[in-house]
């Protein structure tokens, strides 16, 4: 059996695990997100502790953004403009090859959690897909003819514009744009507009989940119609809400009206648009999934 | 050398030539778009009259949509519901297949030219880019990782949906969307807004636009946002208006609004939105390249 490292960082916890190229996971530990000089040596400590017993072949880093993805930039495997100041301009591939010496593989949070997705999850099978959370932020990764997407930079498709629902004047919570998908469909858009702590808690039946399904149903047709994807993966913790998803796939369908005629699309939407199979845990395997992919740096 | 004949359909004229593959055309003719029955004997005739002077290793095809693109579909190589009844469920690889008995490479006509492009022109050695045409639709083609985008169908990304300009409210020209890209921004959709028979002789100061530069900024800043390309090529007969293009970057700019921090989007906006480097014939150099890749099938 050969064994990966994973690391996934995250907006208020990191985890990392030791897993098998079966998709175990077989040791994990998730700790807060506080600066990179406390949360990083306490990752090190499990890895190095674990190194000691079970020998890594690579470790996997699925991390939040926007990162420098360029093999050939100076500055390959940092964290660039976060809002988390704490953590900018880290080079946390850097760190991390420093502390435990094996071959570290790179890439943001989103595509992970495509990858894992791919891997061992709901797009088995699948070369071109996308896979959404839906959170604090809203993030896609996109796997296009089995390659995860970076191009320029990498996507950044939680910030599209998109026309407003008619009855909501609710000022964007986005600092950059007015009319952008996280600034008026994100969790905390939600709970400002509504004036409540946890958005789940909104009530079935509240107007909030007809705004909220509008918004990502006009999403979900924008990348339908520009990346012409196989298969459409939703998760993240608004869609927690279990009443969630179907409205969603309705309001897709009424806003497409029939102009992307395929049968999957027409009369399969919930096999196009689908919950992760390893909800809560995509990201995760997806870093373990990119462990198995790294090469001597 | 090697020679290869390209067949571009477009909605009111077909090309037909055969080049080179250094890009040269050697031979091309135009034919007006009719019905299948009257425009493809031509075409044939065209070929079968330069193929006994010289042989064509293959022949590449960039169409109209939308296409059935997938080759184990027993339809593959055929137009699928277009509104051009006449060439509806047409299946033009056969068809060419059968009367020249070469090798047939197919793509959509944006693919096409955004592969001519690459291959001869403004995207020279770029791996991610986008090909946008603005002329009587919108489309656009991408190429992704150097290759073409196709995915589930292939991608319609003339019709996302964008927030309207704040003083438009011209009823969409699509059949299918209120607020899509096509309806609110393609050629015919000015004509109509501002009751003139042709868009391009709207004075340069028009108001016209200012609503055009915005909505094709919208649409450039979602797909930059969604697809992360390296370069942005821009052509189409709308295109031929001089004084819009440095309005679309402008607004481009105001709409991203510094979010995306790439030194190409924040100070070489020029070198990042540009017209194609082959304006009119991208299509037909894109057939050619396409026919280069042609395999027996």
């Amino acid at each position: 059996m050969t064994y990966f490292g994973a690391i996934e960082t995250g907006g208020t916890r990191c985890s990392c695990a030791i897993g098998d190229d079966k998709g175990n996971i077989i040791k994990k530990e998730v700790y807060p997100t506080l600066k990179p000089e406390i949360t990083m040596p306490k990752i090190f400590k499990f890895f190095i502790h674990e190194h000691a017993k079970i020998t890594l072949k690579a470790i996997g880093i699925a991390c939040f953004g926007p990162l420098d993805l360029h093999k050939e930039s100076p500055t390959y495997g940092s964290i660039t403009t976060t809002p988390k100041t704490s953590w900018q301009h880290f080079n946390i591939v850097q760190a991390v090859k420093t502390a435990i010496r094996v071959p570290i593989a790179f890439d943001t949070d989103v595509n992970g959690a495509a990858l894992g997705e791919q891997r061992w999850g709901a797009a088995e099978g699948i070369d071109t897909f996308i896979y959404i959370t839906v959170g604090t932020g809203i993030g896609v990764g996109a796997m296009i003819n089995n390659h995860l997407m970076h191009g320029l930079i990498h996507p950044e498709m939680g910030h599209i514009l998109i026309p407003r629902h008619s009855s909501d004047n609710f000022e964007s919570i986005c600092p950059y744009h007015k009319n952008c998908l996280e600034g008026l469909a994100s969790g905390p858009a939600i709970e400002k507009r509504w004036d409540i702590k946890e958005a789940t808690n909104l009530a079935n039946d509240h107007k909030a989940w007809d705004i909220e399904a509008y918004y990502l149903g006009v999403a979900i047709a924008n990348w339908s119609l520009t990346l012409s994807p196989k298969k459409v993966i939703i998760g993240g913790g608004i869609l927690n809400k279990k009443s969630l998803i179907d409205k969603i796939r309705k309001e897709c369908q009424k806003i497409l009206n029939g102009y992307l005629k395929h049968r999957v699309i027409l009369d399969e939407i919930e096999d196009y648009i689908v919950l992760p199979k390893r909800m809560g845990e995509s990201g995760l395997l997806g870093a373990l999934a990119l462990a198995e992919k790294a090469k001597e740096v």
